[in-house]
């Protein structure tokens, strides 16, 4: 059981150091004051318990990485360098110290990966275990912007898609043969932010444009798309081997299954025809995923991919 | 009810404007990109329903106004000039789109009055309304930070205390008589944040240092002090009138509930005793608490006074 506001900041203390070459003013005062860059990017996500993920198969330490993760991925798709967080946390009383203690080492892990200062933010007792993040990172000179593809560019990926949907099918259910997706689990548990990829992508003045895919292509494709455009996707669509297994298994197709995805934290990015070698050779992870067409939706073989996305709201 | 993700942006955007001077990029990407200042100040706060507001008497427009006035209120005790904010919201399906959009007004009437800029956040479904703002404004040269005041030095409040308490136990216990005590209501439902205030005692070179009385004086005042110190409460220490007949009807002592406030919002800062007349006179609503002594704990005519502030974990 956390005993105080005061045993819990002990807790913190412990885990985050608070002194940074970014934090002119740290943790414990009513801000913190920050050394900031000229730009920055700054983003906000929540990460809530039977919403986002369930203490059933997450560990707290897992619950403490992504919670972060999710938060750089956005900070990966502007190509900006990561600088610092706030954390206000909701926290339930079926959870003790020992639960406390490792969520924020899981934090920790990934925020120290990317050199992030922890500056501040709150905490309060409420029903179940909920994590507020706001982010923020140097811009580069670019913006990696939506809407910037036109007919004919090219769309790639970087990282993953359908994966982690896999991962959190399998965990719903609970399948007795969970060990044989080893890269499904950690996608949906501990999803790596491409920051290191996101900031190659703003150094390329061919790039047009990146965004990070959370909710998966179907959903997240049409709000990188400019308004009367749409995909026809690669007839070489490459499905991961793990996606493609267990579409296998449940008799679905394995590209629209990866293509719904959620929660993949790829980068999604477009280029001209031209350029897209030479970004590919920059960023190998980097796959082509079709080309911009000038209809809406999404194509493949020519015929309309029938396809719905994921809204907080609609499920 | 609202619809859907794109329904809550709808209204969003028509509340929000999405340009300001501030927002290099703005909402409706992964990340704002903002102009900054070379320091900035940053803070978060939680505003939950059944923790910090019930439904039962904030309206709307209040329960918008108030999450981003308690924030205000931390760049408040900065001094900090109040340039953005993201919100971060968990919505209950109870709630319907005209809630929403009320709440969203409430919330654009004060961020129109300091000029704030609304970059971006996150929504998600939830069982209980919450609201999870972080904040940031330009910091002045000077850091009224805690622990700068000595033993001999003027303590003194900008603003009011006490009197958010009264209104909190008259709106609980849905007092008859609640209309003879407007203030306290105004001051519970709609904390005014010293923005101005702050940033006038962060102008002063005589100004020791400063924070946000938000959990009320008694548990917010040893964290103002250094180790080892403590007050003496000045024997002219002006209670509210509203404060002093709440108190005569309950019978309990007017100081002692003064102190212990909670959510007050108002100023706490330190001076040299020479420096207070000048103090005072540049900031009309300050008024001397006490002096600060070389003993812990907080004293009145001599004898120490026992009190015991607001803990989220301890309640």
């Amino acid at each position: 059981m956390l005993k105080s506001e005061e045993h819990f900041l002990e807790i913190i203390n412990d885990v985050f150091p608070n002194a940074h070459p970014h934090m002119l003013v740290g943790r414990g005062d009513d801000c913190a004051v920050l050394a900031c860059p000229r730009k920055l990017c700054l983003s906000s996500d929540l990460f809530l318990e039977n919403v986002h993920f369930r203490l059933s198969y997450f560990k707290a330490e897992d619950v403490g990485y992504k919670a972060l993760a999710v938060n750089l991925s956005d900070l990966a798709a502007h190509g900006a360098r990561p600088l610092g967080f706030n954390l206000n946390l909701v926290w339930p009383s079926y959870l003790d110290a020992g639960f406390c203690r490792c969520m924020l080492e899981g934090m920790a892990e990934i925020a120290g990966q990317f050199n992030l200062a922890l500056t501040g933010g709150d905490l309060s007792l409420g029903n179940c275990l909920g994590l507020g993040i706001t982010i923020w990172g140097q811009s580069p000179e670019k913006y990696l912007l939506r809407e910037s593809c036109l007919p004919g560019d090219v769309l790639f990926v970087a990282g993953e898609v359908g994966l982690a949907r896999c991962g959190l099918m399998l965990l719903e259910e609970n399948c007795r043969h969970m060990n044989q997706y080893p890269l499904s689990l950690a996608a949906h548990l501990r999803p790596v932010p491409l920051i290191l990829e996101g900031q190659v992508l703003a150094g390329q003045e061919a790039v047009k444009g990146c965004m990070d895919v959370s909710d998966g292509l179907a959903r997240d494709l049409p709000r990188f798309l400019s308004r009367g455009t749409g995909v026809e996707i690669d007839p070489a669509f490459a499905v991961h081997p793990e996606v493609a297994g267990y579409c296998r298994v449940m008799k679905v197709d394995p590209i629209v299954f990866s293509l719904l995805g959620g929660e993949d934290y790829a980068l999604l990015g477009g280029c001209a025809e031209d350029d897209w070698p030479m970004v590919q050779s920059r960023v190998s992870s980097a796959w082509k995923l079709g080309r911009v067409v000038a209809r809406e939706r999404v194509f493949l073989d020519g015929n309309r991919v029938f396809l719905k996305g994921f809204d907080h709201f609609e499920l």
